[in-house]
C-alpha cells in the first residue's frame, strides 16, 4: 500500500507576521513521519474566512493530499473562524454540543475562572462532524469529510493539538508502514567536514543522506530503499564518525549525557557565566535528570566567581573573567562545593560588546573530574553582526560544553576533523 | 500605493518531517511586517527539484504575490537544489563566480577548515542572476526575475538569511508604508479574561483585536484603520489592562524587568530548582543584562537548598523542598549571599512524576526585597499527560516569576481578574 500523504494547513496571522514560530507544523511532521505518513506540503494562511477556505480548497485539489489537517482558529475569540468556514464548506449549520458545554463549565469551575459567553463558541460543531476529544483543554477537535477526504480541524494551542493528534488523528492515519529512515545526531564538527567524511555512504546504492545543521550540531538523515540497506548505511556512518555521533532521532545531547551519568552512578554540577543558566536548564530539560544533576552556580558578576566558586582573586585580576584557567577553576570549584563527580564550567563573551578586550564569541570551557582538570576553547563561526550573535554564542557554548562532558565521561578524544582525510584534502585545496 | 505582498517558500524535508521548526518564516514575517510588506502566504516544500519548481510556479500564479522569497537549498551538499531549479526555470546555465570562490577560500582559511570541492557549489550562480552579498557566511543570496516578478533565493542558515534580508532584500521591498498595527504583551492572566476585559475595544469602529496565547502570556494585537484610531485603541487597552501590559512588539518580559532594574540602579539574583537555570538564562537573554543580573544558584538536589542557600534543614525535613516558605527562604538566601536588591526563587514539580506527594505543576515563587519577603503560588493549567507538562511547567514558572518581580519593583498588586467585571460575570455563569 502506498503511504498516506497529508497536507497541513496552519491558520493564523500571528504565524505570517512572525509573532510565533510554527512549532505545530514541526510537531505534526515528526508525529506523522514516525507512523509512516508523508507530509506532502505545509501551508500557512491568515485568519480570514477567505484565506482558510482558499487553503482548504487548494489542499483538496492536490492529488498528493489523501487527508488534510488544519490547526488554529478554533479558540474562543472572534478571530477564530475555522469552525464557521468548515460548516460553510460542508453546507451545514453550527450546533451547540451539550457534552462540550458541560466540560467547559466544569473546567472553568476547576480553575476558578468564570466561563465567559465567548468561551461557549468552543461548544459549537458543524452538523454531522465528529467531535474529537480534547483531554488537554477546552476546544475539541473536529472531523469532517470534504471532497471525499477526511479533514481534521484541531485547536492551535500546542499541547491541546498534540493531545488530539495522539488520541484521535494518528490512530486513524496509521497505516502500519514505517519509512526506512533514521537520523543520527552529531555535535562539534562542521557540516562540510561531516559530509566529506560520508562520501562513501552517499555513494551506496539505495541510500540518500541529508545534513541538517543547527548551532554546533549536525543531524545526518539516512533514507534507504529498505530496512536492510538502512541498517548497513547506519553501521557505515557510525564507523566513519565514531563517538561524534551522540544520539538518534529526537535524543538530545543533554539526554545522551544524562544517560551516561545515570548508568555510571555519576553526577555533574555546572558553573556558568555568559550562558546565565542555560547549561543547567538544558541538562534538566529531560525527565529523570535529578538522578545526575546536582545543581549549578551562575556567577555572572565577576567578583562572584571568587566568592561563590573559589576562583583565586589574583587570577581574575590578572587575566579577567574570560580565560581558560578561570574556566578550570570554576569547574573545580563547583565540583567540590556541590559534591559532584564532574564540574563543568563556561566563561566567555556572548556579545553584543567585547569584554576585557576579548572579542564576541571567545569561549572557554573547563572540566574537572576523576581524571583531572582541563579546558577547551572551541572556535565558534559567527555572523559579522554582534547583535545577532548573542543567542547563537550562548547556544553553541552549551552544545560544546555538553560535548566536552560527554567525551570526558567516555574517555575518548574530541574530533574536529579526521586525520585519514588529510591527504585527500591537501590534494584539493 | 497598495502594500507589497510577498509569498514565502521555505525549502527543506527537515521542515516537513519536523526535525526543525520554521524559524526563518517567522523572522521574515516580522521583518517584512515592520516595513509594511504583507506576507500573503507561506509554503513549506521538500528538497526535490519538482517540489521547489512546483512551489515557485504556484507562487508566480498567485495574483497576491508581488515578489517571492525562497529560503533553503543553497548549501554545499547534494541535497541543496534551489540554484539548479532557478537556473532551469530561467532557462540559463550555472556559472562559477570567481569573487564568491575567493571568499570561500579565504573564509575556510580563517577558520582553519579545509575547503572541500563540494563547498565550491556555493560559488555557482545562474547566468544573469544578481549575487546578494552574504556578510555572515558562505553561500550568497541570488536575485532573478521570473514571470515579471523578483524572486529572491537565500540560504537556510538563519543568521545568513537574516544578514542578506537586512542588507539586500528588505531595502528593495521597503515601500515606506507601515501598517497601523501593534502588539501589546501581557503576562499572568488567562486569554478569555483578557478578551472579555477588552470587549469595549473590540467594539470600536475600525479596530480589530487578536489574541496570541503562549505559556502564561497573551499578546494582544491591535489592527486599526489608521494611526489615530490605533493610538486611541492602544490607550484604551492600556487603561483597561493596567500594569498587566508589560511590553510592546518584540519586548520580552525579561527585557521589561531588566529595564526597570537598570533604570533604578537595582539588581536581582535567582535561586532555582525545577527550572534548572532557565530563569537566569531568560534574564540574561538580552544584551546589557549584566548591569542588573548578579547571578544565580540552582539547588537541584534538595540538600543543596540548605548548604548553598541557607534554607533551614528543619524546614526542608518537615515540609520537603516544594513549599511556599522554602521558596521565601531560597529568595532571601540568594539575595543576601549574592548581594542583590531582589532575590527571586522558584521551587516546584516539573514532572513527569509527582514529588513529595505534590502533583506535577505545583509551583511556589518566593521574592525577597527592600519591602520584605513573600511568596505566590500560581495556578498552572496543564495537559493531562504529565510527559508533555514538563517544558510547559518550567516555562510558565519562569514567566510567573518574572511577572512577580516586575510587580514587586513597580510596587503594584498582581491581577488575575478584574473586580469590576464580577457582576457582569455572575450574571452569565
Amino acid at each position: 500500500m502506498a503511504p498516506v500523504r497529508v497536507e497541513l494547513v496552519t491558520v493564523g496571522d500571528e504565524l505570517l507576521i512572525g509573532d510565533i514560530v510554527n512549532g505545530n507544523a514541526a510537531w505534526m511532521g515528526q508525529a506523522l513521519t514516525r507512523i509512516g505518513v508523508a507530509v506532502s506540503r505545509s501551508v500557512v494562511v491568515g485568519d480570514t474566512p477567505e484565506a482558510i477556505t482558499g487553503a482548504v480548497n487548494d489542499a483538496l485539489a492536490h492529488a498528493d493530499a489523501d487527508a488534510v489537517i488544519i490547526t488554529g482558529g478554533l479558540g474562543p475569540t472572534y478571530d477564530d473562524r475555522t469552525r464557521d468556514v468548515l460548516a460553510e464548506m460542508a453546507g451545514v449549520a453550527l450546533e451547540r454540543d451539550p457534552m462540550i458545554e458541560k466540560r467547559l463549565r466544569e473546567r472553568a469551575e476547576r480553575y476558578g475562572v468564570p466561563l465567559r459567553p465567548m468561551a461557549l463558541r468552543m461548544a459549537e460543531v458543524p452538523a454531522g462532524a465528529a467531535v474529537l476529544d480534547n483531554p488537554a483543554g477546552s476546544a475539541p477537535g473536529l472531523r469532517l469529510v470534504l471532497g471525499g477526504r477526511p479533514v481534521f480541524a484541531l485547536p492551535g494551542v500546542p499541547y491541546e493539538m498534540q493531545a488530539i493528534m495522539t488520541g484521535s488523528v494518528l490512530p486513524e492515519l496509521d497505516s502500519g508502514a514505517s519509512s526506512a529512515q533514521l537520523t543520527l545526531r552529531t555535535a562539534g564538527v562542521w557540516e562540510s567536514v561531516i559530509a566529506s567524511r560520508l562520501a562513501s555512504v552517499e555513494a551506496m546504492e539505495g541510500v540518500d543522506l541529508a545534513y541538517l545543521p543547527s548551532p554546533a550540531e549536525v543531524k545526518v538523515r539516512i533514507t534507504a530503499s529498505g530496512e536492510a540497506v538502512l541498517a548497513a548505511a547506519e553501521e557505515r556512518v557510525r564507523d566513519l564518525l565514531g563517538p561524534t555521533v551522540f544520539g538518534i532521532g529526537d535524543e538530545t545531547l543533554a539526554l545522551a549525557v544524562n544517560r551516561l551519568l545515570i548508568a555510571r552512578g555519576e553526577s555533574v554540577a555546572v558553573a556558568e557565566s555568559l550562558t546565565g543558566g542555560l547549561l543547567g536548564a538544558e541538562l534538566t530539560s529531560t525527565a529523570g535528570s535529578s538522578a545526575a544533576f546536582r545543581g549549578g552556580v551562575t556567577a555572572y558578576a565577576t567578583e562572584l566567581k571568587g566568592s561563590l566558586l573559589g576562583v583565586p582573586e589574583a587570577l581574575l585580576e590578572e587575566r579577567g573573567a574570560v580565560d581558560p584557567q578561570v574556566a578550570v577553576e570554576m569547574a573545580a570549584g563547583v565540583r567540590e562545593r556541590l559534591g559532584a563527580t564532574y564540574g563543568l564550567a563556561v566563561t566567555g563573551v556572548a556579545g553584543p560588546d567585547p569584554q576585557d578586550a576579548k572579542p564576541v564569541g571567545t569561549v572557554h570551557i573547563g572540566i574537572s573530574g576523576p581524571s583531572g582538570n582541563r579546558s577547551v576553547t572551541p572556535v565558534l563561526p559567527l555572523p559579522s553582526d554582534g547583535g545577532r550573535a548573542r543567542p547563537l554564542v550562548r547556544r553553541m557554548t552549551v552544545v560544546h560544553a555538553l560535548d566536552l562532558l560527554r567525551h570526558e565521561i567516555l574517555g575518548v578524544a574530541m574530533v574536529r576533523d579526521w586525520e585519514e582525510d588529510q591527504e585527500d584534502r591537501e590534494g584539493l585545496t
